[in-house]
């Protein structure tokens, strides 16, 4: 009785050439994130249950996988809250690290989603004080990082979690804020109406709910917000429209051009983890596609662990979600899959005259296989083809006694006999 | 109350000067499997159990991570059979892939064994059939590794199941060869006299027992073996030597210099899943160390899951273990780090002439961060010397007045204030 294989849904499995661009993806994101002096982590996937569940609650909980007292991880923040505090004294600070890796959620499956994704994480931990100019450096990182990606236009929305609590406490509703922040984060999914609703619900007087919507759904550039804070005279109000500010004009002075970036008060990033600095980003012309890198500034990364108080910021790319919604959109570049320049294709028994040739390829600088197995020329051919291998080399008798090589360009169909000290030039 | 942050045990967490040198392992390994043409692949790391244990059993069966009807993989082996036999139609034969990724074995807690552990594993595996001259390039390839790790002199060592068994006929104990191989895998460990008793007590009879130990344990070369034909003469003997003495002429034609390479009769794997060729893998001067890289020819990759014949050759790294027991001997080189080149030190609020210098040491190809904490220089300092970065560039309101930045050498301790363009002399 045969088992019948299948890999369980929810997990994204590719083929060697897609695999090729997934890795290529991660590759720059990867080199991006090291370039900023980020240093790499690799935490285990699997943690004991009570570390890492320290914190957690809500739908989260619900979705974790657990193994006896472990549970696998479900983000790459809470690992390194751990991390942090544990080699807490063999660190430097500001500790920037990156970590790239698989996290597990048992979402309900469904197109899109995801039960085992990458995320490819970076932030910047403080120790006791983090500058707010570390919050305008990520997104010029974001910018660099998708420039080369070379998906399409994108824009990075920011907004700060302190000027929508001032904003609050102006309306004397601070009391509520974090429902509030949740409820009008949905905005773009659910719309005013439904937002309107839910506020209500919690308790929001209709006049304030109409504020609400009207203050955060307002084009609201930088000048605007100084305005307001005229009327609005509150210390988290100010803070957050000052650190907007220099958020904004820092990432500019970095070299990130404003058309990369904007202020939209609608983003709130829903949890509550986040204290300040949010950060959103969106594909312009396809903007159903969600938020492809998200994060924020928070005021301390592991309160649960310790009474040290680590600041930082950070963001979070979602790469396979990204990825398979970019594949099905077409976005992908086809990128030339170099797995061997050529392919050695062996019509004689004499072995070492094949192994001749091969490291003569190599010392060319070309990439090369030989295919050993016996079939017909044409599938052999199929075989180069199907790996985007331009040239194949054929060894038969005849090239041994005459100490040649056939070399064919199966782009242009030209064939050539050398000798093998004259390879350089067809290669 | 405070959560007390832990790490499971037997699961590697690295600081992180030593996770760059992980990855430079990883990336060695990558890269060299790439150069052979081998293709990418990263499948899940939990599957189906039904899939996952089709022919499971044993000691593994009891390490097994379980989540209700899915199980965490223990090697990569199995997932890439249900790989090859799902994407059967859409991949091209012989199938060359690599897969570098983590695996779980819930094996007891001790020093040097992990329970979550890289493993690095190429495998080719044929359609129906798989030229021997593919086991031949398996050794080369592991040369060239090992070669470019740079972690001392290491010798490949091969034998051949098919010899072996050809042996056992001869004996007529071929009945019980899996056992007897399962033992004899055993000889390093265990010693001549533990492996005779265990022998016995299968049934083996005394004098037997003497021939195979004296057969496995001499110093067999090819020519040797050669001759041992003349006198067993079965099928799976002559083609066990013929087999050995291909897979040493051809890798040594390939470029393996035969100090590299030996047989050793000992060698059997102990797994009944190898069929012909086996490797092991030792450094001269820590044999204790075990083999660090091993593998073999397989007839039949999946037989659990098709009727399809899919042999196969390959073979695997346990990197994390390799890499705990190289960082305990001293023997991972001290690389040098190169998270930055150079760390500017903002001593004025001019962040727009800061990011003004910043753009200039970018455009000069050096990599650079910025120290945005108001802090002492003397722990500024030690922050850059803790990352190996050599250099940092003095930035207050005087360079920002004269246009100058000044550049200070750690390693010699020169330092020089310049102007902003004359930088690229002083990077």
């Amino acid at each position: 009785m045969k088992v019948k294989p299948r890999t369980l849904s929810g997990y994204m499995e590719l083929l060697p050439k897609d695999q090729i661009k997934f890795n290529n993806m991660l590759d720059i994101i990867k080199r991006n994130y090291e370039y900023f002096g980020f240093l790499p982590l690799d935490t285990p996937i699997l943690e004991a249950s009570e570390v890492l569940l320290a914190k957690v609650g809500g739908e989260t909980e619900k979705q974790i996988y657990r193994i006896d007292d472990k549970v696998m991880r479900f983000d790459l923040t809470v690992p390194l809250a751990k991390y942090v505090v544990l080699n807490y004294g063999n660190l430097s600070f500001p500790f920037r690290r990156y970590q790239i890796g698989k996290v597990y959620r048992g979402e309900r499956a469904q197109k899109g989603r995801f039960r085992e994704f990458y995320q490819a994480d970076i932030d910047i931990i403080g120790d006791n004080e983090l500058s707010i100019y570390n919050d305008a450096e990520i997104p010029y990182i974001i910018y660099k990082i998708f420039k080369e990606l070379n998906i399409g236009e994108f824009k990075i929305k920011i907004n700060n979690r302190k000027l929508l609590n001032g904003y609050f406490e102006y309306l004397e509703i601070n009391d509520k804020a974090s429902s509030i922040m949740n409820i009008i984060d949905k905005l773009r999914k659910i719309g005013a109406s439904e937002v309107t609703e839910e506020l209500i619900s919690i308790g929001i007087k209709e006049e304030k709910v109409k504020n609400i919507i009207a203050f955060v759904t307002m084009n609201a550039d930088i000048e605007v917000l100084k305005k307001f804070k005229l009327n609005i005279d509150n210390k988290n109000f100010s803070e957050g429209v000052n650190e907007l500010d220099q958020v904004l004009k820092y990432s500019n002075n970095l070299g990130l051009d404003k058309k990369y970036i904007e202020i939209d008060l609608t983003i709130s990033r829903g949890l509550d983890y986040y204290t300040g600095t949010v950060y959103e980003t969106y594909l312009n012309d396809y903007p159903n596609i969600g938020s492809i890198c998200s994060g924020g500034r928070y005021d301390n990364l592991a309160s649960y662990y310790t009474d040290k108080v680590l600041p930082g910021v950070g963001i979070s790319i979602g790469v396979t979600r990204l990825f398979d919604q970019l594949l099905e959109l077409n976005l992908i570049k086809d990128e030339e899959i170099n797995v061997s320049d050529i392919l050695i294709i062996p019509m004689t028994e004499n072995y070492e005259y094949i192994s001749k040739c091969y490291k003569e390829v190599q010392k060319n600088k070309k990439k090369t296989q030989i295919f050993y197995e016996k079939r017909s020329i044409k599938s052999i051919i199929n075989y180069a083809l199907s790996l985007n291998i331009k040239k194949v080399m054929f060894i038969g008798d005849d090239e041994v006694n005459n100490n040649t090589v056939t070399i064919k360009d199966l782009d242009k169909g030209e064939q050539n006999t050398i000798k093998i000290n004259e390879m350089k030039r067809y290669l």
